[in-house]
Parts: structure tokens; C-alpha cells; sequence
């Protein structure tokens, strides 16, 4: 998908839900959008960004890419081997295959780390968060930052979602925890876990690490918090 | 689909097939398009109705709005409600929920019908073109015009649909059968045969039936056939 659209200027991203709903969210154009077309909610948060940058889930590099020209050392991780070619090829200086869960393998130490492009998502689930959280840590200074971008599911009055999020509930999961997979044409993503989290739920599921929630700039259901590692 | 976009100006049309191909066709943009924005081959094939015409598979009223506008009496059937209320909205004067296989239902007399928009692929299949050819017979007149747009699928270089191509010769069916449906947000269309047959195709298809492919204008893979009521 980001390979068509880096070299075709044209391709499409389809997202379907396990329930069945199917949606096109923006990709990849979006994921090509240079800082100026990006809303201001995300050109500030890359201002939260310290020194060397670990970008979580970096996709062709729209992120990476800006943190570079602000003068950061940037590694880009992703699980899409065509994103992180598509990377490479626009000038993302070390852009890795790597699950957020396995960053502690990498054995590096970064400054920051951002999970911008609604990235939270990728801890996929409460069970899960710990484990995406904890590895994070391992990987950061001892006064790192994290920003994490996310939204707040219940801000909707559509009913195919109020309905999920219900039966999410019924299971005793978090409302905004989805099973998604990505399709193009003939291409069919894995089905993977990805987490919508209000700001209040992301300071809970936070709450048991290291790290705390010290700022959250928030705009309609986007927002975007700032993480700061305790003492 | 088409009442979003009717509505609120945008939409998508999802077409999953089922070896798990998904693609954008190109819908709903293409439906509601003015007779200037078309590609020649369609605007000339327009041109060959006659009479009061039948618009088959008339989806939002692209075809049946143009043909009015070149004083026809049209009447449109399509299966789906939503598009049927947004034909009915934007002018067509007869827009009826109607299955291609059912047309003998109606008991009315057209001078011609129309299967634009590639919709000779709404005859579904080898077993059930007839059914279709023979529906429409019982409803024209003697020397009535059948409009058939298809395209060759052979005309391609991916490997996805040659596959496809290949596995339906295995099973003793035409290479372009297809099995589809549509999907768009919460909303799956049930799945259905439509065929892309291409011109010697549709002359064997037609071959025991009462019509005759007379003329053929071809771009590409894209072609309109004119058919006409053998004596």
C-alpha cells in the first residue's frame, strides 16, 4: 500500500473491524503528509520530542521524517517491510523491523519515544499495555519522555460503534479495544488488537508503570498526551 | 453508498471478491456522473437506444438521466433501495426495485434496454445468461436494441486475476465469473455472480437466444455491444 502510493502516487488503505465494518480512515496519503499539512494537534507534539527518538510504528516516515529536519536521531519501527522501504527511500536514516512489544531487544537507549498518527493504539489491549509500556522504559533514558497520541472512542453517536464498544464492555474489555486488519487489493494484514483509549483510560492503564500522563492537548476525540517517567 | 454520497458528498464503494481481492472500483464518484465527464465509448453507446428504454441496473441514475434528457422514456431497476430513492431524487421518473432475472414481472413493452456501466456482467453467468437474455426479450418489442457494456478480463497482466482466470477454467466456468459483493462502512452486500465476458464470449452467450451482436466498439479492455432482436 505504501509502496503503490510512493511509486504510483496512488494506492488506498481499507480497514475492516471484525464486526464486519470496513472503512477507508485516510491512508496513505495521510501518512505522506508533510508537517504543514498536518493538523496542530500533531505539529506540537513533535515539538515534546527529545533528543534521540524512537518513532513507534513509523510507517513511510511522516513523523520520523520531521523529527530529522528538527535535528533528532531518529529509528523508525514498524512491521510493514514495504512502509519501512518506503522509509529508507525518503530519507528516514534507520528504520527497523521491530513489534513495540520487542523493543528490548534493540538493547539501545533513546531519549524519547513517539507513538503519534494515533500509535497508543498499538499497546492493543490492557493485558497487553504493561508488557508495550514496560519495554518502552527498558529502552529510554531515565528521564525520558513519551508522546502518545490516541482518541476517545465513546466520542461518537454512531451506533455501529456504540454497539461494539457495548459488547467490548459485556466481555469485560475497554471500550475502544478493536480487532482490526488492514486490506488492499490483494493484500490481507494480519488481525491484530489495536486500542482506542480516553485520556482518563490511558492514565490507568499507565498507572501501574513508570511512566505518568503530564500533559494531554486534546481536540475533538483526538488528543495527544505527554508521558514523563517517574522517579 | 449512494445516498451518503448524494447526501453529504462523499463515500466509498468497496468491491470484495471472494478470493479476498478488494478493490475501489472507482464508485460512487463514477455513478453520479454528468454525460460530459464520461468516457466516449459510453457516450456514443447512449446514443444507440430507441424508443422507451429499460436502464438496467440504473444504480443513482447516471444513464437513465441522460437518456431522459435526450427525450426518453425511461424506466430504471436496480436492487438497491438507497440508490433507487437517489435516482428518484435527482429526476429519474420511473426507478423501480427489480432483479435483471425478474423483468418479466413488470409486463410493460421497452423499445430497448440498457446494461451500461459494465453491467452485461449483471447476467451473473453462463447458466443464468439466458434467463437474463430471455427476460429481457419477453419485455421489448420485436425489433427491439440491447445496449450490453462488458469488458474482456484477459486484458490484464495480474496475477491475482489470471489466478482467478484460471481456477474458474478448472471448474468449467467462464474465466470472468466472478463472485462479489459490496461493502461500505457497517454496510455488506450480498455476494452475487457477475461476469465480465468479453466480445466472442458474449456472441456464444447470446448464441441461442433471439438476440445478435451487430456492432461492437471496444477501448481497451472496455467495450459496448449493440444487440438486436433476430427475425
Amino acid at each position: 500500500m505504501c509502496l503503490d502510493y510512493h511509486e504510483r502516487g496512488h494506492s488506498f488503505e481499507a480497514v475492516e473491524r471484525d464486526d464486519g465494518l470496513l472503512e477507508l480512515p485516510g491512508g496513505p496519503e495521510l501518512y505522506f503528509e508533510r508537517p504543514g499539512e498536518w493538523e496542530p494537534l500533531d505539529r506540537n507534539a513533535v515539538e515534546w520530542a527529545e533528543g534521540r527518538v524512537l518513532d513507534v510504528g513509523c510507517g513511510p516516515g511522516r513523523h520520523a521524517l520531521a523529527l530529522q529536519e528538527r535535528g533528532h536521531d531518529v529509528t523508525g519501527i514498524d512491521l510493514s517491510p514495504g512502509a519501512l522501504r518506503v522509509a529508507r527511500d525518503r530519507g528516514v536514516e534507520d528504520a527497523r523491523k521491530c513489534d513495540v512489544a520487542d523493543v528490548e531487544e534493540m538493547d539501545e537507549r533513546f531519549d524519547s519515544a513517539v507513538m503519534l498518527g494515533n500509535n497508543f493504539g498499538l499497546v492493543g489491549s490492557a493485558d497487553r499495555a504493561p508488557v508495550v509500556l514496560g519495554g518502552l522504559a527498558a529502552v529510554t533514558t531515565d528521564d525520558a519522555t513519551l508522546v502518545a497520541a490516541s482518541m476517545d472512542p465513546t466520542m461518537t453517536d454512531r451506533q455501529v460503534h456504540l454497539d461494539y464498544h457495548e459488547r467490548n464492555r459485556e466481555r469485560g474489555r475497554l471500550p475502544g479495544r478493536v480487532r482490526i486488519r488492514t486490506r488492499y487489493r490483494e493484500y490481507v494484514g494480519e488481525w491484530h488488537d489495536y486500542l482506542h483509549a480516553a485520556p482518563e483510560t490511558m492514565r490507568e492503564l499507565v498507572g501501574d508503570t513508570v511512566w505518568t500522563v503530564e500533559g494531554v492537548e486534546q481536540d475533538g476525540p483526538k488528543y495527544v498526551a505527554r508521558l514523563e517517567k517517574s522517579a
